[in-house]
């Protein structure tokens, strides 16, 4: 199933909603159509969500947000593909706080403190039920699903700063989404950045190094995650820069694509 | 007013209350009693507060939380006390999810990752209205009040994992409380680590490098602040380490005393 967050545009509600392929039209990427789902599917129960059979919604009629709730925070890994390691010792954990998550079609607002930022895709599991200190082979009874992500760093931050707070951590540096899979396999899925239409990065999902159930055993070992918590996976060789008026896509097999443009700050 | 979060025991209902001294009783610290608020001290709201005038409510009969909204973020600065700086640089800017935050009272739970816990005592800057890019001058407009942190450290991951996100970001890392107080000049306060009754760190408000309403300016450059989130101003000279079974106080002048007991992990 693919779930979405959406906001209804004749009544401004809120809603999480099955994505569904409309029976007619163009049957590209926006020949889609919602139904809103009967429950939150971030309430902590352990009941499969339903395919839901209510009304359709057209995709025109609503905006497209972060598929995660409000309050979700992120976490991710850094050098944590094949070719991306420049010398020994672990992988980096870092944080991405609730307040830089970004919807598909939103702005990636380029800071006042950095003058080079750079876009990462990377797959994203999204967490269904709190967990902490989840052992490997528990780890996959706390996924909810899969979706794009794009680790929009400030590099000359990431440089100057040490911790990786500012660089990684701004308004907009999280762009995930369009929706969540649940349910497929995401051991060897191919990952694609586009810049302006031009493939810039490609990788696949198998060239992790820590893979998905050590991530969690690892997060949550140190931290609860909750409902609607995103592990990002790290990024393939490749990442590079943005400038603003770029439009940067990452595209996942089976998964999505989430797209963004770059904006000057205000 | 002093502002706290409660757990009233009867019904288990959560509530914002105000911190009143009991009429009668033995004055220490515990001779207070709650007064529950009319309004959510985090809506958002630009009317002040004002001193409720409801019944009291015994302290005995309550469970104190810790006093910001469950989904607060704290962000906190290291090296920002004169006698704490190895040399050059900007003194670097951390996360602590809202998963890290735990009340007066309750236990920290040393890590199964950590051998080394150690205390930072600090006052804690509590926001009490959204704001992003924060001027200097208007940053006082932004805050609630003040409180006690205690910014537990996992020493031995701070040093082997580069990026703090485990060795800050742990379950129980985040101590505050017990209340946030509003109104107070905390300019020149005097701030003070007690283990196991026996003074630790000793150290004045005033001798931070970065000062308050600097501290918003930065922070807010780079990530929106919302009600409830946290800023941790760092710790003066003199943090110390923690082991199982010692209890942590940090007394802050004029805000109040926060303790816990460091308990190993099950």
């Amino acid at each position: 199933m693919r779930l979405a967050r959406v906001r209804v545009h004749h009544d401004g509600t809120e809603h999480y909603a099955a994505v569904v392929a409309a029976p007619t039209g163009p049957g590209g990427p926006d020949g889609i159509e919602y139904v809103l789902l009967e429950r939150n599917p971030f309430d902590g129960s352990a009941e499969p969500l339903r395919q839901p059979d209510g009304p359709r919604i057209p995709a025109r009629s609503v905006t497209l947000l972060s598929p995660v709730p409000d309050s979700a925070k992120a976490v991710g890994i850094g050098r944590n593909y094949a070719g991306t390691v420049d010398g020994p010792g672990d992988s980096p954990l870092f944080l991405k706080p609730s307040t830089s998550l970004l919807a598909h079609g939103e702005p990636i607002v380029q800071p006042a403190f950095s003058d080079e930022i750079g876009f990462e895709a990377e797959l994203a599991v999204v967490i269904g039920r709190t967990c902490s200190r989840v052992p490997h082979g528990s780890a996959q009874e706390y996924v909810l699903g899969y979706t794009c992500a794009n680790d929009v760093t400030a590099r000359d931050a990431q440089r100057s700063d040490g911790q990786w707070t500012r660089a990684k951590g701004f308004d907009t540096s999280c762009p995930i989404g369009p929706w969540i899979v649940t349910g497929i396999d995401v051991a060897d899925l191919g990952i694609t950045a586009r810049r302006n239409g031009v493939v810039v990065q490609h990788g696949r999902t198998s060239q992790m190094l820590l893979e998905i159930a050590g991530l969690i055993e690892r997060v949550s070992a140190a931290m609860t995650l909750n409902p609607g918590d995103v592990l990002l996976t790290g990024t393939p060789v490749g990442a590079g820069g943005l400038s603003v008026g770029d439009e940067i896509e990452v595209e996942i097999e089976s998964v999505g694509r989430l797209a963004n443009r770059v904006v000057a700050i205000r």
